[in-house]
């Protein structure tokens, strides 16, 4: 225990409710509403905040004011906005619009990505050298995010190997970091320990960030054992929205105040304020919500 | 992880929520709707049941009707049904209506020893040897219960050397095991693994349980600490029923679905048909709601 308190005295956290969670919101959320979440986002201490994503608002229509949220949130120095970009014309709206950091998502799993992406992993891949390299002119700051990193709801397992490959392929493009992505919360926290074993030993320079869902309620447990394993950053959503849109009041991604609680007990330090950061998921539930009073939803 | 397989192929599951949960539901649940629901998480697969709580009426009305409850269920070969008891009182009842097992609680916490008991931690510890005796000569297993032993919500911490001496007298009387109780959720998973390593050395004789509130949404990163500590035997209620009267919709215990489908995942046997067990959540959550559709209530 002493060994792990020393090495870990703090975490970072990196944000996407206004990215996953709002993408996954049925009702539309007003743009002034989702300003004013990210500023209270920011204002608590967050200092990565994946505020939107630049996709094309006929795949994604909740997010088709992503210029505007970007251009009217608050921008505190020292906190850094980044946008999912799903291709070449995502980064070129990302830099239109002033972003200093993008998101680019590759699948594992084959499925998932002719599915979302409609193309091949290797395909996806083969845009990448381009988009890093205009990336780079632009000074924009480039991660990656590999999806279905734990599994697939098409494929079932995916390797290790092919997860490292993607990874490797993301490193050689010069990212500055690789998030992990369980999307559809398939992870337990042994295979969590296993990949990333691997993972931080094969690619000891490359900086790994999890992004866990709370799909069946152990997306915590996943994060603790990702942070045992040498894990140090950590993608989550502000009240735990995204990942469901299906299905109102069911788990999404892993809950920020709750992994803020966690760490903080355990003497981690996150830099948010965990007060008001409760306060914002409160009024997050608010103004988000999918429940109508008139409707009697449990 | 080769190492934590082999030696932790199965665990075990007390399930609480008939005890813990029940007594926390507002509204009156009938008896029948009890006994139905016991009868379902035996069927599920469950072997160790705590089904109600032989303390008196006026304080906890709602397991009022204890005898009729252990009378009616059905009471398969291998399962162990328990009740709660407060005092030497609680179990002559337990032995009037043929239980083969009794909970006794001893808060590791002074303050909440007489908020629950009205008398001291050593005063309820003093009564310990008498039961002991009495449930001996019966032929009825005893197992102690340590609330509090994670923190108190009057006192704050609670030492480690306090829970190992309310243990080893627990283990002095003879009981089975000892379970220690989050009982308002404080713990963490660095706290769970630090009292575990000094129990599990000092009292290696003494099988020890765990049951954790997911008060603030980390209990089953306390199980999982746990049983990385070498813990085998964990408490959890169906649904997460209980811990929270008065906020409908706030967590209660460890979910016992949860709690399967994360060991079942890690590849650790429970015994129990987790589809039936989910089926039986879907059921319990549908009888004992406190919502009701024309309050509108999230």
């Amino acid at each position: 225990m002493v060994r792990e308190e020393l090495s870990s005295k703090s975490i970072s956290i990196v944000e996407v409710g206004p990215r996953d969670g709002f993408q996954n919101v049925r009702k539309e959320i007003p743009t002034g509403d989702k300003v004013k979440i990210i500023d209270l986002l920011s204002a608590a201490g967050l200092r990565s905040i994946e505020a939107t994503s630049f996709t094309h608002p006929k795949w994604i229509p909740q997010l088709k004011d992503a210029a505007e949220v970007i251009r009217r949130i608050t921008k505190p120095p020292g906190v850094v906005f980044s946008a999912l970009i799903p291709n070449e014309k995502g980064l070129d709206r990302a830099i239109e619009n002033g972003l200093e950091e993008v998101v680019f998502v590759v699948s594992a799993s084959e499925a998932l990505n002719r599915e979302n992406f409609n193309k091949s992993t290797w395909e996806s891949l083969a845009e990448l050298s381009s988009i890093a390299e205009k990336a780079r002119r632009n000074g924009v700051q480039l991660r990656g995010a590999i999806a279905a990193s734990f599994g697939c709801p098409f494929e079932g397992s995916v390797s290790v190997e092919r997860v490292i490959e993607v990874a490797e392929a993301f490193r050689n493009a010069g990212v500055s970091a690789v998030t992990l992505a369980d999307t559809t919360g398939m992870a337990h926290p042994l295979q969590v320990k296993e990949l990333l074993s691997v993972l931080l030993s094969q690619l000891s320079d490359l900086p790994i960030a999890l992004h866990f869902h709370d799909t069946r309620r152990i997306g915590l447990v996943n994060v603790y054992s990702a942070w045992q394993a040498g894990a140090k950053i950590f993608e989550s959503s502000i009240a735990g929205l995204g990942g469901c849109p299906y299905a109102p009041g069911a788990p999404g991604n892993v809950a920020t105040e709750s992994l803020v609680y966690m760490f903080h007990k355990m003497g981690v330090e996150t830099g948010v304020n965990l007060d008001r950061l409760v306060e914002c998921s409160q009024i997050t539930q608010e103004l988000v919500s999918d429940r109508r009073p008139d409707q009697g939803q449990g």
